[in-house]
């Protein structure tokens, strides 16, 4: 129960902070943070996430990780219902928070039905200048939450640097979003896709299926790979 | 009184470091650091300070932190009051050597009388192109004290990978200000607040209150939250 | 084997995730990432890589890395050739899936034929508004692997501090990216360069000489200064 | 003299590495690195300096800091004359090479009669919009200084986590920089002021007593003052 706690507060924390940033600071005029700000945010909520609840629950804040986890004979297959159940409800309360901010704002015009808008993923929408197909961002997906779950695993692994788990993979999805904003906004994580999509007026439902089936594709495929590549277990 | 005096000059090193940020190098032009640079010199202020002056005081530099540590039971009552002193009159002095900088300057135009000038704190205020309201306010404070004291708590318990408690607080600080300067110029911390108010020339006194109140409830929740969550204290 | 994947994996992320995040996003207009964020992308391929599979490979994921290593007597003459080869191709699979992403656009206009698209290094070339000649690419690049290598080795050394050696060399390439972008897109690794090369429509392989040599020489030379100067091996 | 030449390599290294990325990176149109990626280098350098070579000499890098350590009774006097020297020294290399590097091109414009070219540190010039009196450098030289010390007295205290002081005194400098580069281009650091000065044509050799005076009493103070916070040495 506690440990369900901590994953809903840390995937809240993850929509909250993440798309948080992007909603409401990146586009700001002259001084706004743009996609370097948005890349330290999401990278810093899982980095802080980490630090602060990954003793309670693992801090995984996202049903990919969880997933590539077992995937790699780190995780009890018993527990991936109700962690991913908690994740899917703490990322939609943090965008409910998001959205009872923004909508203190008579003027925001943030959560239109543009794609993208609330922070919301994308495929074959021309958001940052460059259209990107669904098959790029297949790959873009796939890839990306592959070598996420590289990261976790091997930053976790008994030999590894103790204690630096947390940063190397917040700081591992910071480096995701900075390659990959552009294409799909970068979801390698289906409850921060889906809790956005919630609130936004978009078609942003309708591409929801990507951002599940591609990071779980990715996430279960690296937790095979590392499997094979770690010195025992 | 040498831990009054750690927390006077951490609370300084934050208003001057954070604020002074703000006021003398955001918004320079073409080559100015922008929200994101402030938002890293506030996390890196409290990111220095910790590892600096933390095995002194603690390092909470911040009323709110100290109320939100006694509420988690990590902080004794009676030290609260001669901390919270020390800490307001730090944030007064980091704020006026802040102040006798720019009065070095014919042409600074910083501390005006517009909402958010001298880097105080505002609500209900067009500052950065969109007008948040109270209630917009009041949650975006609460919230984000409210997370930051879950990673003072969770980062500093005994289970947490030690040595890593600095990095993690200061960077969630500097991932607040990446998500909630747009909307109040991020507070969390009655003291720096307090500290630019009394220097600027606009209402700021007038909207303080809530810069008192919001950090201090979000605060005070996330002990209450934190001691049920966390594994026998 | 397991070392050579390593190796491989750790090679195609930081080509994918550097140049990616150079090709993707740095020139988005108003929110892209510009050159602090590809700065950064490229460091945070190393730091992540470290952490997650140094404790496999060693985590070189760069053939002038693994020669400089080997002449401060670290990195055994026998596994160079190995190495070498699987960061190659590792490279070369990591700049052929960023091609697979961009192609799924027909509007990119990314790989062209002008110097440094595709992210590849030049040198006597006007792409960041400033013409840097020959000479200023070899000392560049000589110095600047130099250094990057006088760090891997001090940070790894015995006396260093134990677990922040990931840490310390992965910032180590954002610092020299940071500085040295303008003048030859920056290279201090051979493996990188021949990657973008071969799917680059410019000359790039014409001056795909000079980013195997300048930074073997400043690699090797530092070996042998780090020898001289560090305490007992 | 294995330390010596240590402090040499390191000091050149500050001077390479941060006034490099002003010089080479920070106006680059449109993706220019700004005074973030300014600030960020400065402390990089001595972030990584740290971890290499600080179980060498110490890794001072800095005429004042080795002042300021001896103030606060943690380096011996008989040291500091050689060390200042070999600081001196390296940082003239530093500046010596980024001119070999800025010589290569026949447009760059960096190296001119203008204050704060080359990076030289300057007082009561408008460099960047806002025009700073000689008051307002040596209250900032002096407090920022200051800190600086404080950070780095504190953060290798015995009392303090170990490991983490490297990480704390560089991003101690990026945050510095990210004040106070509008006001004096940020010096701290005399070994850094006198090296561009060399090179560069402006009067900047005319300004550079305060950037000896200030830094050095700024350091010695924060000496004293943690001599007097710390607990029992």
């Amino acid at each position: 129960m506690k440990k369900l706690l901590a994953e809903f507060i840390g995937t809240m924390w993850l929509v909250l902070g993440g798309c948080g940033a992007a909603v409401l600071a990146s586009g700001v005029e002259n001084v706004g943070i743009g996609l370097v700000g948005v890349s330290l945010a999401f990278g810093l909520t899982v980095l802080t996430g980490a630090y602060a609840l990954g003793h309670i629950s693992g801090g995984h804040f996202n049903p990919a990780v969880s997933l590539g986890l077992w995937a790699g004979g780190r995780f009890d297959k018993k527990d991936l219902i109700p962690y991913i159940g908690a994740q899917v409800l703490g990322g939609a309360v943090g965008a409910g928070i998001l959205y009872l901010i923004v909508s203190s704002s008579p003027s925001f015009a943030g959560v239109g039905s543009n794609p993208g808008a609330f922070a919301t993923n994308f495929y074959d929408a021309d958001v940052y200048g460059v259209n990107y197909g669904m098959v790029g961002a297949l790959v873009t997906e796939i890839v990306m939450t592959f070598m996420f779950l590289i990261v976790i695993l091997g930053a976790t692994h008994k030999n590894a640097a103790p204690g630096f788990g947390g940063m190397a993979i917040g700081l591992a999805l910071t480096l995701i979003h900075l390659i990959s904003i552009p294409v799909t906004n970068t979801s390698v994580n289906p409850a921060r896709s889906t809790a956005v999509a919630i609130f936004a007026e978009a078609n942003a439902m309708g591409q929801l299926w990507l951002f599940w089936v591609a990071p779980i594709v990715g996430a279960v495929l690296a937790g095979v790979v590392y499997k094979f590549m770690a010195p025992n277990k």
